[in-house]
This record gives C-alpha cells, sequence and structure tokens, in this order.
C-alpha cells in the first residue's frame, strides 16, 4: 500500500515537473503536495530556487549535497528505534537456540523481555546486544535476516509494516531535492548495512549514499568467494559529532542542505551552517501526538533540546508536523 | 600541459561518443586510443559492451561500480609514492621550525635525508610520520598544504608535477566506462583527503567517490564555524584486506570492474571476482623500464606477486604497460 502510494507522489511530481518545464500550459502542480504553505514550505523552496537559478547564490549541482538522518526524520522513531525492535526479536531466537547467551545480562533481560532489568542495562549493553546480532554474519547474510524481519514485523501502535511509518513529506523532499540535482544522503546512528535493505526502494537511496553506525569488518574466502564478516567491534559511531566526521570521510564536502530531529544531529547540521555557499538546515519538531508522537526536550529516544535552542537563536528551519504536515505516513494507518 | 591534453581527449572522446551514436556516419572514434589493439583493450570493451547492451548479461546502471587503485594504477609510485615524497619535505620543514620534533629517531632521519637512519625504521614508523603532516589540522587547512605543495613539486625523473605522471589509457578508461554509465571510484591506500585534493581535477572522481586510508577526526566549533581536526589515530588502513572491507562500508555493493597493480590490491579484485554479475578485473602490470618502471615480484613499493599468480590461474586480465599502451604517461615528458 505505501508503496503503491510513493509510485503514485513520484509518478505525480515528474508530471508537476513536465508542466513546470513547459511554459504557458497549466499552472505546475505543487511538488511537495503533503507540506502545508507555511514558514517551513517557503524556506524550503525560496532556498532551492536561489541555488538552482541564475544568480550570485547559483551553486554548482556537483556540490549539491543533502544528508538526512533516518529515525524521527525520514521515518519514526517511537516507542523505540526501529532497529532496537528487530534486534531484541533477534535476540529473543538466539538465546531460545542457544541458552548459554544468557549468561550475558543484557540478553537474558532482552530475551525475557523483563522491563525492570531492561530498564538497568547500561548504553553500552544495549549497544552490544543490539550489534551481536549480525557478529559473525556475512553483510549479505546478516541483510537477508534484517530484510525478512521487515516484511513481516508490525508496529506495536499503527500496526503496519515499519517501511510504512516513513514520513510522505519528506519522501516529497527527497524527490525535490533530486529533481533539482542534489544527491541526497541518509547519515544515521542507524546501522548502515541494516538501512541499506529499504533505503533504496523506499527512499530512493542508492546503498553508497547511506552512512551509518558500523561494525569492522573482516575480508574472508569462503568457498572462493570473496565476503565480509562482521567482527565484535564497534567502527565508527555515527551519532553527534561522528556525524559531521563521517560526512568528511565518505563525502569530502560540507553538505548544503541537512535535516535532523534531535540533538544527535546538532554537529551535523552546525558543519552544514558552516559551508561556504549557501546552506539550509531543518529540524522535524515532533509535536503532534495524535498523528504521531509528542516529544522533545525531555524524550529519552529522540531528545531535542540544545538543537532547538541553536535552531531558534541561528534562524533554522523548524518544521511542526502538525501544522506543516498535511499527511504524516506514506501509509495511512 | 597535461591538462589541455586531457581535456583534447575528453573532447575527442565525446565527439567519438556522438558519432557512435550516430548510425550511417563516419565510423566511430576509438574511444581507448592510447591502448594498443590486443588481448587486453579487447577484454575491457568486449566486457563493457556485454553488460551495456542488451542480452542475459545485461547490468542496470545502478549496479556499475568500478573500481580502481591509484598508486602505481592511476598514476606512478616510483621511486617512492607520491605522498610519502611530500611528508618528507613536510616533515623537513616541520624539523626546521620546531627542532624538538628530532626526538622522533623517524622524523630526525627524514629531516636529514639519512638514507642509513631511514633504511631501519620499521613500517609503522613511517606510516607515522606520513600521517604526522595532518594532525592537528582542519581537512581543509592539511589540503592546501598539500595543494600548495602537489602545485611546486617536481618528479625526480621526470621533471614533470606529480598530476602529469597519470596514465593516459587509464583516463580514457575512466572516461569510457563513466559513458558507459559506470560510477568510478578510487579505492587507494593513499590518504582519502590528500587524493581529493586533484581527483576531481585530474581523474574526473568526484570526492564522495575516493576512498582511501583515513585518520580519525574530530569535530570542532572555530570561531563559530565546524571543521575537522585530525588525529593522532589511524581510523582505517584501506590496503590488502581493508579494501573490499571499505568497499563494503562506503559503497555496499561488490564491485563489477576491479582494476589494480600490485598484492595490495588482491582482495579488492577477489570481492569484485566475486560479484553475482558478469565481472572484470584487471591488473596493470609495469614491465616498461624505458617509459617507466619494470618491477613486479621482488619490489619494495607495488610488489605484484601472489596477483600475479592469482591473475593467471583465475583469467584476469594482465596489461603490459609496455606492449598494451601506446602512450604512457597524460604529459610528454
Amino acid at each position: 500500500m505505501f508503496l503503491s502510494n510513493r509510485r503514485a507522489v513520484l509518478v505525480g511530481f515528474a508530471a508537476s515537473w513536465t508542466l513546470a518545464a513547459a511554459p504557458g500550459l497549466a499552472a505546475p502542480t505543487d511538488p511537495l503536495p503533503s507540506w502545508n504553505t507555511g514558514p517551513a514550505k517557503t524556506a524550503i523552496t525560496a532556498y532551492v530556487g536561489k541555488v538552482t537559478g541564475p544568480g550570485p547564490d547559483f551553486v554548482p549541482p556537483a556540490e549539491r549535497i543533502a544528508v538526512f538522518d533516518n529515525d524521527g526524520t525520514l521515518w519514526a522513531e517511537q516507542p523505540i528505534y526501529f532497529q532496537f525492535a528487530f534486534a531484541m526479536e533477534r535476540i529473543g531466537q538466539m538465546v531460545a537456540k542457544d541458552p548459554s547467551l544468557r549468561q550475558k545480562p543484557a540478553f537474558a533481560a532482552i530475551a525475557d523481555r523483563d522491563q525492570a532489568a531492561m530498564a538497568k542495562l547500561s548504553e553500552k549493553d544495549l549497544v552490544e546486544a543490539v550489534f551481536a546480532v549480525q557478529i559473525g554474519l556475512t553483510t549479505r547474510e546478516y541483510q537477508a535476516v534484517a530484510k525478512a524481519w521487515l516484511d513481516q514485523a508490525r508496529h506495536p501502535r499503527f500496526h503496519m509494516p515499519y517501511t510504512a511509518l516513513t514520513y510522505q513529506p519528506q519522501l516529497e523532499l527527497l524527490a525535490y531535492l533530486r529533481a533539482y540535482g542534489f544527491k541526497t544522503y541518509i547519515v544515521s546512528g542507524g546501522e548502515v548495512q541494516f538501512m541499506r535493505t529499504f533505503a533504496e526502494q523506499v527512499y530512493g537511496v542508492p546503498p553508497e549514499q547511506v552512512i551509518g553506525t558500523s561494525m569492522t569488518t573482516k575480508f574472508e574466502l569462503r568457498e572462493g568467494k570473496g565476503v565480509l564478516v562482521a567482527q565484535p567491534a564497534l567502527a565508527s559511531m555515527d551519532d553527534g559529532p561522528g556525524k559531521p566526521a563521517n560526512i568528511d570521510l565518505h563525502i569530502g564536502r560540507a553538505p548544503l542542505v541537512a535535516v535532523g530531529n534531535s540533538d544527535g544531529d546538532l554537529e551535523m547540521l552546525q558543519y552544514s551552517a558552516s559551508s561556504q555557499r549557501p546552506n539550509l538546515q531543518i529540524l522535524i519538531h515532533h509535536d503532534d501526538g495524535i498523528r504521531e508522537y509528542a516529544y522533545d526536550r525531555q524524550s529519552k529516544i529522540g531528545k531535542l533540546d540544545k538543537a532547538l535552542d541553536e535552531a531558534g537563536a541561528r534562524g533554522w528551519t523548524v518544521v511542526s508536523m502538525k501544522s506543516d504536515w498535511k499527511t504524516v505516513f506514506a501509509a495511512k494507518p
């Protein structure tokens, strides 16, 4: 359902683009139909017009880089990061198969869904548990497991596939930026190979434009074929200051457009704001408890506090999900 | 000089492409004019025709990924890696400015050009010295220093800028693959930010398609601007098994075409050969001591031993610089 919706949007967008390019015909269709008219939408279209049209602010296409956080920015992140939901289910299966894994307190707590014990786990324990599900697997094996989970798992409140809980206005924004020559990247705290299982199909973002937290891998020949096997060591935590560091490593240019929703995106937005070219920073503010979730400064997941202050101080664009978005999800509940 | 040469090649190539696409006109110009007719050139054009034309071997454009090593594959690497030449000169300047740096034996040996002392340094000492030149600098500061060096440095034998010692047949191969929808990447043991100072201008490879050895960096705000500062710790050594690991991290697909020249490229070629799609592995064999350098199994730099055996066993394409290349360098000595 959400996929056919998405196709409809893209076809609609392509049509509007054709009309817009043909003066004298009918008025162009709105390329961001799920965005209400208001300061956020105006800031976006004015910026894109400015850097892609003739004039002193024109930016060559090669420098048009846009980076998007994923959790809470492109799809929902409540009540827990979707990748955590995957890891918890997977750990339950692993412990059922090999009870000796219960020796790790985090594994036992997760397998038993013991809320009290889980609340006591350190962040290190949790991260270790999340990544444990891929250690020893090749990248392709791990992605097959993740894809199988995504295909059948349902969100506890909306009872839909997690990939249906992507934000319709953001799918339009990604397509709009690409139509104007921007290269769109995902730069997320989520694990890179997990995100690549759906990013191309759902967002139109190819694997080489997905940057995320990563495990170290080891090259091995298995039956004569070269494979990469995940090792029990984190390579890079793509969160907070890790985001601009990975952008510098993977992309090598400061992004002109940066879109996030939490304090974990603050440094990425600051880095984008430091570009010598005209640039645009966007914060998605989760203020719609009816259609989605309402949370910001005190939230355990997706905390938005310092970045909200910085947005106010520096004039960044804050998107109210409640008032700026006509539709929230790519699929209707 | 080499740049105007390169422009001429690209213009010539664009013209040939137009002609090739217009049946009934003059015979198409050769897109690889610096390659002699022979098994290597035939293997390349047959492969590209097979995966881009209609038929069972057709590969969608999104999967057309080609990876190239840099030192010894796209430009020369003798008598020492060009980045080492840069680091040695830079360390001389650093020691002259701050004599306390002489306390590190590697720094004193390099600053004094003391061949006997340098021969005794461990690989770790050398690598540490090479990377010392960027520690504490922001990425942009480091790139400005590297670019200034590249602009004035001359190769000891050919007395030309190092960027003129790029291989003309390889510039043509890069352009040829791109014209057929391949995304061309550099995957090199060289440091990533150093290579990005010239890769776009010289090879037409944008920063986001350059993968290399990297230092960890730290995000800082300096006068309100976000910058990345190189730290005294290696993030990733992009050599040997590190190459497929970085390809898996940065690109997320096995490359269909892999081009290298040394044992440091073996795993990258094996990984490409493991793709489920038709694929092509190319080894550049330095067998032309007159126009360039002749070295392989016993060489200290660019040793080609195991990979040459593997090429023989697996039918990879071995390019003889002597007989397959009409011209070697982008600029004439």
